[in-house]
């Protein structure tokens, strides 16, 4: 079993700042730092690698479980970038020295669309059913209005049914709910890294559930035809590692579009991971939280959800939430889809934990059915906006002679910063992500995404252009001035992981 | 450890139809059914017990793991008066042969107050910050609020401070939080019955924490001057026999004012029950949720918040919320106070799944700050109906010569029917329960509450007058023919537990 012994909490790690290190921690343990290549050696990288959150975990709180301590400790680790953040945020006027956020995948672009389009008088509805104890699986005239949203902008075979739908406050919920159903303790999820982390907490904090990493890597060889592809031969083979372990596999999780990468899978690649699920009996939980943000025209993006043939309906698992296609991850609303009844009647009884109000449940039902304004008015502007911040960031990247990924969806660029480490490690790439904070730009580095190799960080686009102009000047400084600073003045890093990806 | 082998789920019960049943089993088992008298002996009855909610599991659904299937059973089988309500929902025009709900403890008595309230322009209001990620203990204006309002209304020595506070979406949800960070999976809190026994699934589905029943009895004998009274040394009795037992207890529920008592603790009696914690450095969760709706002016009702001196302010924490004060269970909005930053902190990072909408938090914001409307207009009109729809529901018992328990708090009387049993059993309790459903009116059973005397109902007064009317009607039809009805035509109870209360 995963749960740990409260009596004998795992030792604090003496050199890493990650949550996850087991696989990393020989290259500071031998003391040999300094001899560690800029490109990792490709026989040390692993395929696949078995999470386990508390490995980090060093708190002494009194009067909580270790439990407790654990989901403080998570709070207290993972929260640091965005407090020191919040402390220090940049303001236009008051504070322009403050800090730029280029760490939270949220769009910024489309708030005078969003405050208008919610400030109209329909989103403003009381009657005494909303006031009352809801049906825990969402009110039916939700469940209606999101099963037909999901049919036409999913494009689905056939119409969706509402007896399918469970609402709930956000797709972090429907993570925990999910994993809390479908394994017992101490069970596993895979999930092809990088991957978006706080997926991590989710399936943890409550559910006590593990992620099975495939280890995906940026090199394109052999039948790989671009970096960090997914294949059903490296599913394969981390679920036989998983298994030769003895940890026992329940699912497997997909996003798509892919946070951080800003990919997406093709119908062949989808359909050829829900065979991989189905042979092994394994659950799919595919979050599409981005469906509807690919702005790239010539990206042909296709919802499960829109394929002619589930290979394992009941084992298939859609989720989608308002929090990053219409922008707005304070509304809280995220919705499951599912042809298993008795998945979405499950999870549906823990919505007594998950529950949104009647009020934006009325709204939210609103917002879903004004197809003219969405495909007229929203999603034509906002993706023109996110285009139009994406060639901003990706032609300043490429005039800073930086790799980067990023194929036109999601939020995100993934930029390749190897060559500004000195060595291949996790440490140098914090060091690097502090330097940035210093600066007073925030970043995501890749090791909150679980990616194999230091280096990669993921940069929030969808921003102001003002703010963007100011915190890609900032990167440009730490880049340009990073071989003159001494090594010897930078603070040590602790022990925590520093920025949770939200 | 109490969490269950999945390969050796529980055989299902073969009699009785509750969560719990280890304390009465021998009533039926024993195949002597007919020579229960109609008062339990005395001696047979416990002074606790440890409950264990998954008893009674007996599911097969596929696809889900063991915890999953437990999770739905609770669904399955709880929902299930209410779903027959649901389907046969009394409307005056439309349904009027419709079942009436007695059994939901909601306040349907100010929807024309609240609408009215909650429709003006101030309560639409968007702005970015509240579209985006918030701070997971809540948004700071709202906390401020939150602290305010609780300082006035708890009547608090000082005035209450932001920090304290973490606002999420219910007290179920926080319940679940607490449970979590408190204790370890198996371990349990203490708690008198009867209770509000939907906490039985809030602190065990996501937490596996258990509950040990402190039993009380209506009774009045010895030092008890009240019928379910509370004392220190009951407590004691029943924390002593958990530890013999190997239960490890960390901490004790008190929820006050009382559901389903409608009872509330004087200032001296919280003082010893607080100090019996402290004595054995045990966590107090003070559930004031119905701390507004006290409506007898006699009554003199303290907030623990109230108190000069807490005896062990780091193991205190209160909660309240809007779904009874405010009658809006669909409004999702609850709150805790706790002096202690460390369980602030990680029930605030459980707050990720018990989040709620920012437009929701500035509604709530407004509502709590308008000191003026909730003082001079909802507050008095609220208190007013409360009681008259109290008053006729009590003259309608008496004059049916129903004994009853209510002394003028909450939205319920507690009423005394085992003299319509033919023996003192919980499966002649279903049975009337299930006769009063089939005559259209939903209660809820004792055994719901975990009360130790089958016979007892809980019924809800804060309802209009006119249903009011009409399931007072339907339960002395029930009453005065319920020695007519022939028992061979009752259908057989079947094993679930059928009227969980909200």
């Amino acid at each position: 079993m995963f749960t740990p012994d409260p009596k004998d909490p795992p030792a604090p790690p003496t050199c890493l700042g990650s949550a996850s290190t087991q696989d990393m921690a020989s290259s500071c343990q031998d003391g040999r730092e300094e001899e560690c290549p800029r490109e990792p050696d490709p026989k040390r990288l692993k395929l696949y690698g078995v999470g386990n959150p508390i490995s980090m975990f060093s708190s002494d709180s009194s009067c909580l479980s270790f439990r407790g301590r654990v989901i403080k400790w998570f709070w207290d680790s993972a929260e640091e970038g965005y407090r020191t953040f919040h402390m220090d945020e940049y303001d236009e006027d008051k504070n322009p020295s403050g800090i730029i956020n280029l760490g939270t995948s949220e769009n910024k672009l489309c708030f005078d669309l969003l405050s208008h389009r919610l400030s109209q008088s329909d989103m403003l509805w009381i009657e005494p059913s909303l006031l009352q104890y809801p049906d825990w699986r969402g009110h039916l005239f939700l469940r209606e209005e999101v099963a037909k949203f999901l049919s036409f902008y999913c494009k689905s075979s056939a119409p969706l049914k509402p007896e399918n739908v469970v609402v709930l406050n956000g797709g972090a919920s429907l993570f925990s709910a999910l994993a809390t159903v479908l394994c017992e303790v101490g069970e596993a999820f895979l999930i092809p890294t990088p991957y978006y982390g706080a997926i991590t907490q989710h399936v943890y904090l409550y559910g006590s559930v593990r992620l099975v990493y495939v280890y995906l890597d940026s090199k394109v060889t052999g039948q790989d035809t671009r970096p960090f592809q997914l294949t059903a031969e490296k599913l394969e083979l981390a679920l036989q590692g998983a298994n030769a372990e003895g940890v026992k596999v329940k699912g497997l999780i997909l996003i798509n579009p892919q946070n951080p990468l800003g990919d997406i899978y093709s119908p062949r690649e989808l359909q050829e991971f829900l065979e991989f699920a189905k042979r092994h009996e394994l659950h799919v939980i595919v979050d599409e939280v981005y469906m509807l943000s690919v702005f790239e025209e010539s990206l042909e993006y296709r919802s499960v959800l829109s394929l002619e043939r589930l290979p394992d309906p009941q084992r298939t698992h859609v989720m989608w939430a308002t929090s990053k296609d219409f922008g707005m991850s304070g509304m809280r609303f995220g919705t499951l889809y599912t042809e298993n009844q008795h998945v979405a009647t499950s999870v549906a009884s823990l919505c007594r934990y998950h529950g949104l109000s009647g009020l934006v449940q009325y709204q939210m039902a609103r917002l879903l059915q004004d197809r003219d304004w969405i495909s007229h008015v929203y999603l034509p502007e906002n993706h023109a906006r996110l285009k139009a911040a994406h060639t901003y960031v990706s032609e300043e990247l490429k005039a800073l002679g930086i790799p980067f990924l990023s194929r036109g969806a999601g939020f995100f660029i993934w930029i390749d910063l190897r060559k500004y480490l000195h060595m291949a490690t996790f440490e140098e790439e914090m060091l690097l992500w502090r330097r940035f904070l210093d600066n007073k730009v925030l970043l995501s580095l890749g090791k909150a995404f679980e990616c194999q190799e230091p280096g990669w960080f993921r940069v929030i686009f969808s921003d102001k252009a003002q703010r963007l102009r100011l915190g890609m000047q900032r990167i440009r400084q730490v880049l340009e001035s990073k071989s003159q600073v001494s090594e010897d003045n930078l603070p040590c890093p602790n022990k925590k992981l520093h920025d949770q990806p939200r």
